[in-house]
């Protein structure tokens, strides 16, 4: 091959990688936005198609990896294209995990819908919607190269962090004050901890796409870690 | 630079890279091992440290990864080292995030010891002792080149996860019985979930030791995830 052929032959396999991973970002999204909707609408059904469809996803995760892989071993890829196969291989961990963690509710979900409801799952729905926001957004900042918006995403973790905390103490009040709400109520901090990982996971998305185009790394720089 | 000479550069900078990540777990291991004696002995000093202790570990992580893409820049690797670098850019994500959770160990070990005591912690120190033991198997799989070793490590991952499930039935039998230990279980829930996850970074650490030495990917071969 000619080298203009050779660089064209690059670009195509990389357009074609952000590709792929975008629709893994979909499926991945798809996932989370299910489980949830199963748990608010008590749909025993959509849950369950969560916790037994995790194959594309899985599939999708080694052809990503095994894409990014040959695109670094057969070119050198320098500059801007490298950080964008390294940062697509760090994004691809992360949708895989963020489709773990769809599992994980729905299987929570599933316990706690045999169970009488705990008052309207406190604010599990709003934290559902934020996690779900900021994953698309640092998908769309991945897309447009937008640091912006990628910083936006980190200043949204800061707003789940605090309604984990909230819920976390409004649930542990039912516990205490009636038996009858303990498991349904473990159930719900499980899954506000899942969805505040999901968070955890577009906000590595998010800190992805400013090294990928600006070479910065933002990570660590707010100090020690707030999970608990 | 002779080419002999670029090459002796490439392969001392690979086997500094390896060290440091050696250094980084050795440093992962001992956090969870501190996080862990500080829950048993009811050391508070101890789980403190833990908390504000991450700092290290963050510098490591970027100074890590930086090595990492510096070698993919300059050199271009194939085969075995080029699966190494890309091997050991996911092992220091892993380690980092093994990091984080000795960090909320700690922070619900912290609240744990506020309250009463729950029986002799259930089988958390068990969890705890496979857990480590599992990350330390997975990093000796690393410098060795072990994959038997590996295979080890994915083995006891489901030993892990069934005592998860016999922890929180355990505890949860606790806290319907007596209100009193609804607080200190509730966080030995959560104690246990973290080690769970330290096992399923191990777990990630051995199927990359395994992909390194013999391009194999045993990735999602085993079904759906069991982690809930």
């Amino acid at each position: 091959m000619s080298s203009e052929r050779v660089v064209r032959h690059f670009q195509e396999a990389l357009g074609e990688l952000k590709e792929r991973l975008l629709t893994m970002g979909g499926l991945a999204e798809q996932r989370v936005s299910q489980a949830i909707t199963g748990l608010v609408n008590g749909d025993a059904d959509l849950i369950e198609r969560v916790i037994s469809g995790d194959e594309p996803l899985n599939q999708l995760h080694m052809e990503i990896d095994n894409r990014a892989f040959t695109l670094l071993a057969l070119h050198q890829p320098m500059a801007i294209d490298l950080r964008a196969i390294v940062a697509a291989l760090k994004i691809n961990s992360d949708l895989e995990r963020v489709g773990d963690l769809a599992v994980n509710i729905a299987q929570a979900g599933r316990r706690y819908l045999r169970h009488p409801p705990v008052k309207p799952l406190v604010d599990i729905p709003r934290m559902g919607d934020i996690a779900q926001r900021m994953l698309h957004n640092a998908l769309d900042a991945f897309v447009g190269r937008d640091t912006l918006l990628a910083q936006r995403v980190l200043e949204e973790d800061d707003v789940l962090d605090e309604l984990k905390t909230t819920v976390f103490r409004d649930l542990l009040s039912y516990m205490l004050e009636d038996r009858a709400t303990v498991e349904p109520s473990l159930d719900l901090i499980l899954i506000s901890r899942h969805l505040e990982r999901i968070g955890d996971h577009a906000t590595n998305i998010a800190e992805d796409v400013i090294f990928m185009v600006s070479a910065r790394d933002v990570r660590h720089a707010g100090g020690a870690s707030s999970a608990s």
